[in-house]
């Protein structure tokens, strides 16, 4: 048989069970609020629950030794397709979005860590419903530690063998005897950040539930809020400030963060793409934060600060929000534009291109010049240290390519539904890159709830295919994918 | 010694030369239209024709046989820089433009076959200076023939010695013994072309000195018009189509145009560039025109006509106009923005990025999914039914990166000057191709007078570096060039 699809079913039961069961973590908010959520969680749970199970005891006889190669990019792509199905039903249920496409879009923004909504008024929808956007954003950000460390390099997928695996003093080996051990690892990481942040928030002055959404969605660099206003809604300069630094190592390589964690500082500062990732951010934030201060914006430490915020918020793709950058200057627009396809590091729960990529690219640029100088010479590129084998850089710039093929078919796609030039760039660009709000009609002082319903598979498609770094859904299309061997 | 001054300033006397010379053809027209350019051409050839002369004569012991691959790089970008220099002398002198930077621009942008313009009222021009103008482009489109059939695969630029130099039944020892053969019967081409298009233009009811004019312009793809509203100011279909067609063979390899005259037509459809170029041209041509004739623009004909000639105008890097393609709806914006990536064939005089270097990286895309299915497997990409070295195809991914990295630095430069989006955009994207008019407030309706000198300076760069396709010029900013051996 070409699949084994006893093993893929079994896999996407799994998916469905833990769907049901984080559902159920709702029902606090839900009950203490006292929303009319409760049964639709409930039912939405159930629901979720009940296909689960059905479809683990029709294939618990599968082993997991029959896994092959293609059928890891089908459970993956259709893991998350079948999260966002489930997890949909919460909206529909409870009615907060009775529309199916809008309440598909608003769940795959969220276990897609895009951020991207079709909520108008946030605060007027019941809590429960509201931490489970949020929770779906946090389950999100686990599945892509698990996808980055253990599934993606297997997959041979966009040079992430060489940016995680191969990450200096990061070798299998020295972290974790297995992949299993490590995925272990980077998770307790995962939730003790995210529970420091929720105790720096909730001391910081918000609400315990808007600490613990904040947190949630912070850790996953979503950027959904439970607030109309995002971030702006909170002056304090210490919630905002948290909520940078916990941006910023959302979008941080998890080894290199446990690096950090146990004290190999040594180790995190030889680490190139973290170097690029801390200068890049500081150099940009101050550069704008002048331009804005000087153009009049506010006083200076408050210039610094939302430039510093967007920034961060753009680069690690969370997508949180302190000020409309788009009515900045048109150089900043510009800026945060091009930013949009930065992406966090790898190893990270953010999204888009990543910085390693790019580092390793506009080096390969560069030795291309010296290439043509010398062409019997053999000039490779060195990536922390090591030199990259050719077939890796092949990949990444194979990674890039289709990037930008797909941004352009994207632009084009939802150009023809009659979406302005600003808006379609930007909608592609941040959904694409799993970043959230974009520019145009689409900015961060709006929403995406005013688009054709069109536009709104297109770009559900677009974030699906962002998250999974592209080769893992693309490769579905390809025929070649589906012949039998 | 590191360079071999004498022989690039032998070199340099030698292109004076011609500059010189070439000026003295516009005073037939200056003569016979009784403006008051004739002693402004007649100083600024004086000045060419004395510099170079002296240049020339200082240097004339310098022999050929010491010119190194460096003294290439240095010759080619100083070159245009020479020519441009004291190209801009018949406007300064005649005061048609009286400024030295609108000038400089208007003279690069003729001699780089851009045709991004800062006049505001041609018609107005005396008639020997707005044949300088159209002469610089056929100038320009004569040295860009020579670059790529002969200068460029030497210097490794850009996969040039794949497209050019391998291109089917083209080896040099097939097409020409030598490379100086090779350039005189592709001249011979470019002239007969150029004989051929004034005729039909003339007889097609355009008068001698426009007919001479366009179809200088066409062949270089150039796209100055010696009318305001371009060829919008032709309602004759004849005239349109006329232009369409060479237009498209001015964008076409040369030596495949050679092959086609020569009667190997099966050779002709055997390359995969020209293939590409002839359905992407056709193609578009009746997505657009479908759509704008749906939308309301005109009878169908004229819908078809009008999508044709911007598509072809656009994806030959030419530039003229019939319609202004901005004012359509935004999905045709977005499509003739992503167009201006598009380039010409390699061996052509249009610019940009070349459809041969798109169709490799599409191609290598595809493969990469296919090795990471099967990582074991050799995939090469063919092109042209032969397999692409590797460092051909990483020559030609470095040269896109580099593309975009400059098209990225570009919009960022101009937007700093508090230009808006769209326009950053579009006038970087018109100038690095050099197409000429972009979108936002350099679109086809309008011109490049408005725009701050500094951002003149900037687009001047951009049509520099890409009319000598990137690495010529930008190899000399790295420190490597400039080392002692």
């Amino acid at each position: 048989m070409n699949f084994n699809y006893r093993v893929i079913l079994k896999f996407l039961g799994i998916l469905l069970l833990m769907n049901g069961g984080f559902m159920l973590f709702c029902l606090p908010f839900s009950i203490y609020y006292g929303g009319n959520d409760m049964y639709a969680l409930l039912l939405a749970s159930g629901s979720a629950l009940l296909a689960g199970l059905v479809l683990f005891l029709l294939t618990r006889n599968g082993t997991n030794d029959d896994l092959r190669k293609k059928d890891g990019y089908l459970i993956v792509t259709l893991g998350w397709l079948f999260m966002s199905s489930f997890g949909c039903l919460p909206y529909i249920f409870s009615g907060a979005i009775p529309d199916l496409t809008d309440a598909f879009f608003e769940t795959l923004s969220g276990f897609s860590t895009t951020g991207a909504s079709i909520l108008t008024d946030i605060e007027s929808i019941d809590k429960g419903i509201l931490f489970w956007r949020s929770l779906t954003q946090w389950i999100g950000g686990m599945g892509i530690i698990v996808l980055t460390v253990a599934i993606l390099p297997l997959l041979g997928v966009g040079g992430m063998q060489l940016f995680v695996a191969e990450a200096p003093g990061i070798s299998p080996d020295k972290l974790a005897p297995r992949i299993k051990e490590t995925a272990k690892r980077l998770w307790i990481i995962y939730c003790t950040l995210t529970a420091l942040e929720l105790i720096l928030l909730w001391s910081g002055g918000m609400t315990f539930f808007d600490a613990f959404n904040h947190s949630l969605t912070t850790m996953a660099t979503g950027g959904f809020s439970t607030k109309n206003a995002s971030i702006a809604y909170y002056h304090d300069p210490f919630i905002q400030y948290v909520i940078i630094v916990f941006m910023f190592l959302a979008g941080t390589n998890f080894t290199v963060t446990y690096l950090g964690l146990h004290g190999r500082l040594g180790k995190v500062f030889k680490n190139e793409e973290f170097k690029f990732y801390l200068i890049f951010c500081v150099a940009a934030s101050i550069a704008i934060g002048l331009i804005i201060f000087r153009s009049g914006h506010d006083i200076f430490e408050k210039s610094i600060r939302d430039a510093l915020f967007q920034v961060v918020s753009l680069v690690t793709t969370t997508g949180f929000v302190t000020h409309d950058y788009t009515s900045w200057p048109p150089f900043v627009t510009i800026i945060f534009f091009l930013l949009m396809f930065a992406g966090g590091c790898t190893g990270s729960t953010a999204g888009g291109v990543k910085l390693a990529r790019h580092l390793l690219l506009i080096k390969n640029s560069f030795q291309e010049l010296k290439r043509i100088l010398h062409p019997s010479a053999i000039i490779p590129v060195r990536f922390n240290g090591k030199a990259v084998n050719r077939d890796i850089t092949f990949n990444v710039l194979a990674f890039i390519m289709i990037y930008i093929l797909v941004m352009c078919f994207g632009a084009m796609a939802v150009s023809s539904f009659g979406i302005d030039f600003n808006t379609s760039l930007g909608a592609v660009a941040a959904t694409l890159g799993n970043i959230g709000p974009g520019i145009g009609t689409v900015g961060p002082a709006d929403n995406f709830a005013h688009l054709p319903t069109g536009v709104k598979w297109v770009l559900s498609f677009l974030m699906l295919v962002g998250r999974l770094e592209l080769f893992t859904v693309l490769i579905l299309f390809t025929p070649y994918f589906w012949k039998r061997v």
